[in-house]
């Protein structure tokens, strides 16, 4: 078995020294010139044949660029999912090749069902031998505390992680998720700090960790004080509005604790920058990553 | 644009009379004997391509059998998902096999995502040319109110349906969703009459619908009393321990309104029918699928 997710993401933090994670959404408007004049005009399966593999081809650009740049990737399954089953084989091949690199991958696809259907989904997503392979996976509680064990069981048994949907920061997200006292969320944090509590290690983090939004403020820390030993994977900073202060609020007093993602941020430019992007995506890429990298360093 | 799905739904209801639903989840080890002879012993990739090939022709069997018996059937994509790409592959092939037949096809993918993530989920099991091509789809609320819209925009745009967990019964269930007051599951209830009160056709069913567990009880009326349009998708008869008198206690004073789904009781015998399920798969789903159907009888 792996060495548990939190001592890993803990190493692959310090020999980074960073907490950027760089998401690999592919939007298909936006890839380089030469990659998206292979899709474009086609249609129905085709396309969808020929989209993936450009797919495939912008994520072998980016993962080379950014390997030693940042701990770890988050492919967006949904961006995969809309291309069907070539998006799917695209997206296992993007996971294989991002663990040949040494990145590690957070897989989110925010699944949630009950017993043999959960434990179908954490086969599929943390197995080593499943089909996607992530080394973690990202979770919704909506359906019950116990709908989360087949995903901490999958943890146990394969060294993997999870990142539990705690608090996001869209613009409905209060809804549920400030309903009632202690509010949901609170209710979902004190669950994951029980049930992640033998998944602690030397490091202090646990395989058990949360999805906190990048603009929660004050709430960020007071859901730190709920859970001190998960990581936070915190979506939302830069194209979503979240600023590098908020991104950090729910860090420890050691400064770990958050992984920050940026997608859109890296993985394309601005209109101006289009010429510059098409000649060398991956020249773009890596210097996006390192800003990035260079705004969440974390230095022991 | 497709009629509908609330009126689809009513006119399949009529048509075949009755409110059942066959799930379609592939259990591997419980395949009859002749397609589980072509995957067992195998591994990785290649188990991956021999399994999801049986399960292709196991659902062609199980579709061709009930065509004329349900209004519907519910394909839950954490199995095909468990077989990677070949397992997507044929899940795509299993929906157009359902829509040829003429059955309505809810796919339960319990997708939620803030944004451009959920609208490429809603594409991609919506749209008339995404991969998979569901007549509606099982949506989680836990991210936000604001999460919903672009299934329901999807739904408005295509023709398509959508079915919110609002009550599951798991054993950990009530833990957000009786949170609070009014409870969550309430709220969720309260949204959705809003949001689907434009899509109510004369049958007074609408497109936006719910998914309610089978053992709500007395609050299965309640919750129909705050949708009193909603179509309610109801798992957890048989296998799961729901009675028939749970399943319809969200229906309508007309008798209307809950789709209740039963898979493994359908798609697989008890030990002491191994022999004649394996010398006739498509006999025995029949045989059953009829019992089901007559269980959830609706005369007009």
């Amino acid at each position: 078995m792996a060495e548990m997710f939190g001592e890993r993401m803990a190493a692959a933090v310090a020999r980074t020294g960073n907490c950027a994670v760089v998401g690999l959404d592919p939007h298909l408007d936006r890839l380089p010139g030469s990659l998206r004049a292979r899709y474009q005009g086609q249609s129905g399966q085709q396309f969808r044949v020929e989209a993936a593999r450009a797919v495939m081809d912008f994520n072998r650009i980016v993962l080379t660029a950014i390997k030693d740049v940042v701990p770890a990737v988050k492919p967006q399954f949904a961006f995969y999912e809309a291309l069907g089953s070539p998006g799917f084989a695209a997206l296992e091949e993007t996971c294989a090749f991002a663990r040949e690199l040494g990145l590690l991958i957070v897989g989110d696809a925010k699944r949630g069902d009950i017993s043999s259907t959960a434990a179908a989904y954490a086969r599929s997503i943390l197995d080593p031998e499943g089909p996607f392979h992530c080394d973690s996976v990202t979770v919704n509680p909506w359906m019950g505390a116990d709908t989360l064990d087949p995903f901490i069981d999958a943890c146990v048994a394969t060294g993997g992680g999870m990142f539990v949907l705690v608090r996001t920061t869209n613009p409905g997200s209060h809804w549920l998720q400030h309903h009632g006292t202690p509010s949901g969320a609170e209710c979902v944090a004190d669950a994951l700090r029980e049930k992640g509590a033998s998944l602690v290690g030397p490091s202090g983090m646990s395989s058990v960790g949360a999805v906190v939004g990048a603009m929660a403020g004050d709430e960020a820390a007071q859901l730190r004080a709920r859970m001190p030993a998960a990581w936070f994977l915190v979506p939302g900073v830069g194209a979503q509005g979240g600023s590098e202060r908020d991104a950090v609020a729910g860090a420890r007093d050691d400064g770990l604790g958050c992984l920050v993602n940026s997608s859109r941020g890296v993985l394309y430019p601005p209109k101006a920058n289009q010429e510059e992007y098409d000649s060398d995506p991956g020249g773009w890429v890596l210097k996006m990553a390192k800003m990035h990298a260079e705004r969440f360093q974390f230095d022991e």
